[in-house]
């Protein structure tokens, strides 16, 4: 009999739910989990400067701790479809590996996760704790209106999680190599120095906002700090400046500069940017005026320290894989940010090699692997009760 | 009776001849100087790289000294031309000034000159030395086929000039206060920084040019000198820094640069840019690659030493005026620069404070005190003899 769990990805990514449309994805999850005793929610949020989202909430109590599941539906573009070997949204499995957007980040997560539980209900395992899913359908866009909203939504009905699992693929090499127990946060700003256009021949009826341009960006690389504990140093990049000129004798008026910063546990927001803000007013503007402008929402870092359930996962995977995992926080943002400030939560997945790209795939038996590793954590996780 | 050189400035006016279109303006010249004994040559160029251009060269031999006369019958375009008070080519004047496109820059410098050799024919006084003029309708665009290719074409012919006045503004705040004795050099160029595209989460994975690119800038930015006896010190201006990457979290992959430095006679063309790739070498690439391009060609500088010719014309203008002028070498590139390798050369005119700008005027009475300049100036200069 196939795995639970592989039949449910097939019929996931068959749904073409690119971000942040719904389209059904959900409804799948929802038939799958509700004959299981789940309780289920559709959570549609909208607002907040966003589009709306649909999302999904499902319960199945118990008694003992309470473990919750996050992960998401929606997928990027498939890109230019006739760039791929098989469909991206026909699931086609070939020499043993499934092929389609979505493979790998994140519907095998989501079917791996809901497989497990569905083994678990089948010998009566699922009785000694309590399991939520928390799914939405927009991690890859805004995710104003997606998992943030979940857990506000979650924590106002009085749910007390103790420990969550976001199911994005977080491996290197080979299954469990790694977890992520922690991300480093995101801010983008942009300058725009506005000084006074002329011509080259008469410099100094203008003032050239370049030369503050390239004294702002120098600014900025002086190094933020060393790395912590468990983070890499903090990084910032000039992801761009920009003039608009093409006149080679006028002198531009104006010129602007974009940057990001990953940064670690040194920092919040709000000392972050503050330092750059000093930094900025050390800079000799000779005259012209310098603006910021934050682009986006400040995305804050994260750290779920290796010891308590973190570290019981790892023991989990250490027996499960003769390997103990990396305790890794490298890469981008998730939506693990946003659980974060609720409970310890820690990313564990599969490899993610081909995760935005064409031909998105997953080896079927790497899916089967991750399920029966969620069924073997969870029957784990309730033996050992509430400690933490 | 009306000045001749304020009935020619009116018709030339009237000639829409906005750069390179000669529109007629040329036989208005041609037709002026041909019954004052001027022999005539329309020399129509094209080819190099830019469009055809027609020019004008009219010489009047005579048993003495030879002066050259050079000016352009082009004009900027007048731009919106319900912005203007008056009509930008109907040449009215309205209280003693006349108005329209070319007024200072630089149909009144062409007007007086013809002027003044048709005042001097009248009394004899063009017999004892040579007077050519050379026209040209493309100075304000590409110049190429313009005086260059007229000095050229004059210099295969034999001519051998003893001194050239270029009839451009060159007032600062009241008429002959300044003339001009040289121009800086111009050469612009562009800069290219190639790295690796990549995630502004993964900086490893990628490699950022933009730390190039201002490294870059402070380089150029360095003093190239400290001027010389006649000229300011030589200036460099980044006009430009373009990215085109509106992704903030991507690295991208190359960013460009765009230079003009207006150059004294420190340099030739040719030093310059060697210094410039001396200090591109200097600066640490940082693995990414660095490629140089040459923005157009390299306007060389050029002096006229203030002694002789010169020297004799600042006599002139101070008995006229009672204030000896200044000897400049300030603003952009002027067709003088072709003239310069063949006899001393100085831009002696008219204030150019409306110059390519809506509006120009000129006061008609500045007109007939330039051009009586201009005939005071050329019986001196035939009275001075072949000296130099």
């Amino acid at each position: 009999m196939s795995h639970p769990a592989v039949s449910l990805l097939a019929d996931l990514i068959r749904r073409p739910s690119v971000t942040p449309i719904e389209d059904g994805v959900l409804d799948v999850v929802e038939a799958f989990l509700t004959p299981l005793g789940f309780e289920c929610t559709r959570l549609p949020f909208e607002g907040d400067g966003s589009y709306p989202v649909d999302n999904l909430f499902a319960i199945r109590r118990g008694n003992g701790p309470h473990l919750l599941f996050a992960g998401h539906t929606d997928v990027v573009p498939p890109g230019d479809v006739a760039a791929w070997t098989h469909d991206p949204f026909s699931a086609e499995i070939v020499d043993g590996v499934m092929w389609g957007r979505g493979a790998t980040d994140m519907k095998s997560g989501v079917a791996a996760f809901c497989g497990a539980v569905a083994n678990l209900a089948a010998n009566g395992g699922l009785d000694r704790g309590t399991i939520s899913l928390a799914i939405t359908n927009d991690e890859e866009a805004d995710a104003v209106n997606g998992t943030k909203k979940i857990m506000e939504w979650a924590d106002d009905r009085g749910e007390k999680f103790d420990f969550a699992i976001v199911g994005e693929p977080s491996s290197f090499e080979t299954f469990g190599d790694s977890i992520k127990i922690g991300r480093r946060g995101s801010v983008s700003g942009k300058l725009t120095v506005v000084g006074k256009q002329g011509h080259a021949a008469y410099p100094q009826r203008a003032n050239n906002p370049m030369p503050v341009i390239a004294a702002l960006t120098q600014a900025l690389y002086e190094p933020l700090d060393n790395g912590t504990e468990h983070f890499q140093p903090t990084n910032l990049e000039v992801t761009a400046i920009d003039t608009g000129n093409a006149a080679s004798n006028v002198i531009p008026e104006r010129a602007s500069l974009r940057f990001n910063i990953r940064f670690n546990d040194t920092w919040t927001g709000e000392t972050l940017l503050a330092e750059i803000h000093r930094r900025i007013a050390a800079v000799d503007a000779r005259g012209c005026a310098i603006e910021f402008e934050q682009i986006g929402p400040v995305s804050r870092c994260f750290i779920s320290q290796p010891e308590g359930h973190v570290a019981h996962l790892s023991d989990v995977m250490e027996q499960a894989n003769g390997k103990r995992p990396i305790m890794s926080t490298i890469g981008g943002t998730s939506d693990a940010r946003f659980i974060a400030q609720y409970c310890p939560v820690v990313e564990c997945g599969l490899i993610g090699a081909t995760m935005h790209q064409v031909d998105e795939r997953v080896p079927v038996a790497d899916v089967e692997r991750l399920s029966d590793f969620y069924a073997t954590y969870v029957a784990s996780f309730f033996d050992r009760g509430t400690r933490d």
